[in-house]
């Protein structure tokens, strides 16, 4: 198993739920770049546990210690680790799950591939928790982009059957990409925090959980990031986002929306500012033609699957028997992970950008 | 630029639409294994343009030379190289566009990359016609997929505003996925022909074109494939679909329906078959839960963008003059990519989950 | 800058030598491998400094954490990431170092490439404090090609003016190549042992330091390793071996005593033993031949070049004042890294053939 | 198996030796770059057999034809293909040699491994011919680097008991290098040339062949090339060199000379020049420190094995009756392949210098 991804920038996560520590190492960075610590644990925060009450009641200690890479707050050039000591662990919950793979958790393929031998306490390295080192790591390629003139943003676009009102496609806002990326619970009509928060707190009720969406954006990218067949930006984006576990759908600007539209109405028709730089006066393609950022802003959709984790009785094997057997899986677990998926997967979009940044080419 | 991917089996893609040739290099096949040209041919025919009404008027010579790798119809291990000759080719229809980038084409996002080296003759490299290679290499993939009991198919799940019958997720069949991987036009309904082909005729009467999406399945699959984080099968499969031109959108199992969904009505629960293998009552995953294969029916949702190049005239800008301008697409184009694109898009899965199962750390 | 190495087994390796810890993560491991620490340990004391008089007398504090992959000492196939905390640190000793670059010494090419932004301190991340990471990853994969029947030794071939006897091409022994890899001072004549200490002791004496070489041999391979061109046996093996600092020459079996050789006495000749494998009569070509193993044992010479940290006076360069300046450098430096090196060296062979096993596809 | 290598730079080699054709693709090039082509076919001619008396009297028909990447002699940024066909092959040469491999031939380790599959035609992907490829691409590679003021050279060090003069290694001069590589048979003191001659034409009398060694040197290199660990200069040369067929051995700077050497002559003391660049007053590390360029010329030593293939019968095993057996290798053959050796080994040079100037961190 390698849990690594990108190119000239490269991602590696580590660790297990209950182990000693999670963490992750970042290569490929520039030298130079002051990191400021504060806006890491910020990003953290968004992502932690107990922050929040639609989330699990569990504490994590997420502070990231930086052991390489960084010098007074500067980095070196070399490989950046990134350590996140693990506590607040009650791995007795997890013992009956051993046997009975909790359905639509990564369990049962898990038991198969790695003959029994995978570290099932908490998930284990399949476990939410890993993504903690990708926001760390996310938050530090925030502030290269930034450097760069690049801000990345989203917000919750749906949870359950409550919806948010989506980016404007043409019009995305630096600002407002800032102000949503330190939000708990980032929305684009802030009306629609009560509805949603109520569709968690009757999957929480019912001992069951509810899924979401999420719309990412990024401006300010130049024109000629990605590659025309399969290192281009969509591929590259996907290719990180479905590294964030219960994502199961990735779409770019219009994305499923196309199949049912015209040519003449989902063709970007272009023009010249005033500034004389080359625009569209819509953005169906989420500012990707051909594989390659064309300058408007880049957008892109994520499903989130419910948490499977959920107190309701489930059918299940037991692995052990070879019988039909029945689970209730106990514990703490969040009624909704979308608040919390966000920031990660913003995170692992401020990768996939700057390893496309990174990779120099645009001339 | 670089048109590679693929870790243990790696595709590379080269060419352009109005080169001598286009074609691919397909490494890391196993040795031993007998290729039916016929069935490769098959193929070939089903992503040929002038096959179908539905399609382009231009004819493509696409003949694959197999030029190294296959010895006496048997693959020897080496690199299988496979050049297909270019012919028919008009040139002289695309001059215009050189300075008046088509919308929605990446004829401006590659100006800017390449500053105008790039071979803008019928789309040069970006063209459509680079996935004729991938088609060729994916006939290839498909047959050892065959021999280990892997079946691939899909069917075209929309065209405009009709949509066809979807997969039954838990009972998929090898055998109807053997059909319509030889169909021209594969759909689950037969009677949904009819009133997509007039969506499709509509938009060519109209000089407009249609956006469309496909569904796409692999059953036989070992439980084990792919790995929690960024070498999952979501990421290598959506990887590769992203490569494919015209793909905005990919999605498994529910895709962007388990944002409203609750978990309990998400999970797939499990039981024993009478064979005493471990099964799910349902396949909202998509046979893939962790990143990893888990028995079940693979199921991919893909969204086509309708063809950019259309005769309706559009806005766009003139890079030479700086302002803007307008421009009539002339030539011959697909009204509607999408019964071209579902062979091109079976292919790219089978390349996909041989490079998986080619990994060989099921174990 | 990356730091990584690997195919389907990865060795990642991050810290400074002054920084809070070093480290490496090792992904690609088979689950359900038993791991013996004390076995790892005692690599690490191999070549740990202040173990042997040869070597400097700072003390490190060698004790390596493995921190994910592994539960109750058996692997989980995720990946395996190990930190070794820095101590013992004195850095004080460097500061001059900073504007004048020491001869041979990185610090020039990495001062003009990180703008000075690179770590000085002990070497930074160009240490060869890293190589402790290097040695625990490859004592667990030392362990691993064991369960293979796969035995990796060496032995100092050469310190300053005295050689040592060379490895029997076609009788290296797996109980010898144990024994030499648990030693100290890993000879094939013991007798050579005190001319080469008399060697280094002479060079300390002088404020200077002594190069040499080590030849390495595995032992069990299978035939069939390794691909024609670039991912070759040398290609992989000579790869790794050059990150390791110091290295400057690799050569496979006669290595450049081939020069001077005809064909009809460099040719291995093969017969059939009694048990009916396949053998040469003699193993020039080091066990490996179109980049595949052919069953002889692996043989691989490296040059590694004196420490450049002499305590002599040297001329170099002030960055700072644009002048040629003239240093000596204080601090304690070994006076020969040969005999540290070489359990490094070994490691750094163990996980690549560990890569190349993995990889599966010997058939 | 794969037959790539490279990061930004890649190449991939296809082919066998009696196949269609063989030829490689080179993906990552910068666009925008006019190729002569007549520099291309000069390279091959120095590779090309039947050039020199020397070499084999076959005849290859070695014309590359670029079939994508180039317009109008200039590169689009898309991958390069280059196919050469083949011709004048006498493949019923070869038949005896599927049961009876040849010593010191892949023909053993290939034919185990790949089950008996692979091309034993001329050696199918193994054969030398398969270097032509890389020839061609070096050429283009060449001219990129003589853009940015790098020049790459070389000359044939040593054939059996005769050497040529070494390069100084702090003096290499780039019109020296020029016209080096434009040289059917380059040597630094041309008076070498009929007694190295005269090796190889008593080698051919005897049905023997001879081995060599030659001597690469590149100028213009900015320093700050490489990373100091895996991804080197020395471990991305050696990489490559590696994938030469017949090379045994590469060698930096002052190689194994290191062993014998104190810290005190071996380190490249510094000083200003008079236009304030650094320089050393020696370079036995090749110019590379810590795996960085530092500015001196590059230089690497490679031996070169004596062709395997000999008239001189020889002790083999019969695959097929599973006895010993003999073989007299027939065909026509090179008695030493060094002087066509060393423009393929200066253009595998000049791809992997390519590459690391195109991963672009040197800022």
């Amino acid at each position: 198993m390698k849990s690594s991804i990108g190119s000239k920038v490269r991602l590696s996560v580590f660790g297990e739920s209950h182990g000693t520590a999670i963490g992750c190492l970042l290569e490929g960075l520039p030298s130079g770049v002051k990191i400021d610590m504060d806006a890491v644990l910020n990003q953290m925060a968004r992502r932690a546990p107990g922050k929040d009450k639609t989330a699990t009641a569990r504490k994590e200690s997420d502070t990231p210690e930086i052991i390489s890479g960084i010098v007074d707050g500067v980095t070196t050039g070399a490989p950046l680790a990134i350590i996140i000591k693990n506590s607040d662990i009650r791995s007795h919950n997890y013992d009956n799950l051993k046997d009975n793979p909790r359905p639509s958790h990564s369990d049962f393929a898990a038991a198969m591939k790695y003959c029994g031998n995978n570290d099932i306490r908490g998930g284990g390295h399949f476990s939410g928790r890993l993504t903690a080192g990708i926001v760390a790591a996310g938050a530090i390629c925030r502030q290269i982009l930034k450097e760069e003139g690049i801000t990345v943003g989203g917000h919750i676009s749906a949870i359950g059957n409550v919806t948010d009102t989506p980016f404007d496609p043409v019009n995305v806002n630096a600002g407002t990409l800032e102000n949503l990326s330190s939000a708990l619970f980032a929305l684009n009509n802030p009306k629609n925090e009560e509805p949603m928060r109520n569709e968690i707190e009757q999957a929480r009720c019912e001992g069951d959980s509810v899924g979401g969406s999420v719309e990412l954006a990024a401006v300010g990218l130049p024109v000629g990031l990605g590659d025309p067949m399969f290192e281009g930006v969509e591929n590259v984006v996907a290719n990180i986002l479905y590294g964030v576990p219960a994502v199961k759908a990735v779409a770019f600007g219009a994305g499923f929306g196309y199949a049912s539209m015209k040519g003449s109405q989902a063709n970007d028709q272009m023009y010249y500012t005033e500034e004389g730089e080359v625009r569209c006066y819509t953005n169906n393609c989420g500012g990707i033609t051909g594989g390659i950022t064309n300058g408007m802003p880049l957008l892109v959709s994520v499903a989130v699957k419910p948490t499977p984790s959920i107190s309701k009785e489930q059918k299940t094997v037991n692995l052990k028997t070879g019988e039909n057997s029945t689970l209730q899986i106990e514990g703490r677990h969040d009624p909704c992970i979308v608040p919390r998926a966000l920031p990660v997967l913003e995170a692992a979009l401020c990768i996939a950008l700057l390893d496309l940044l990174a990779k120099g080419d645009r001339v």
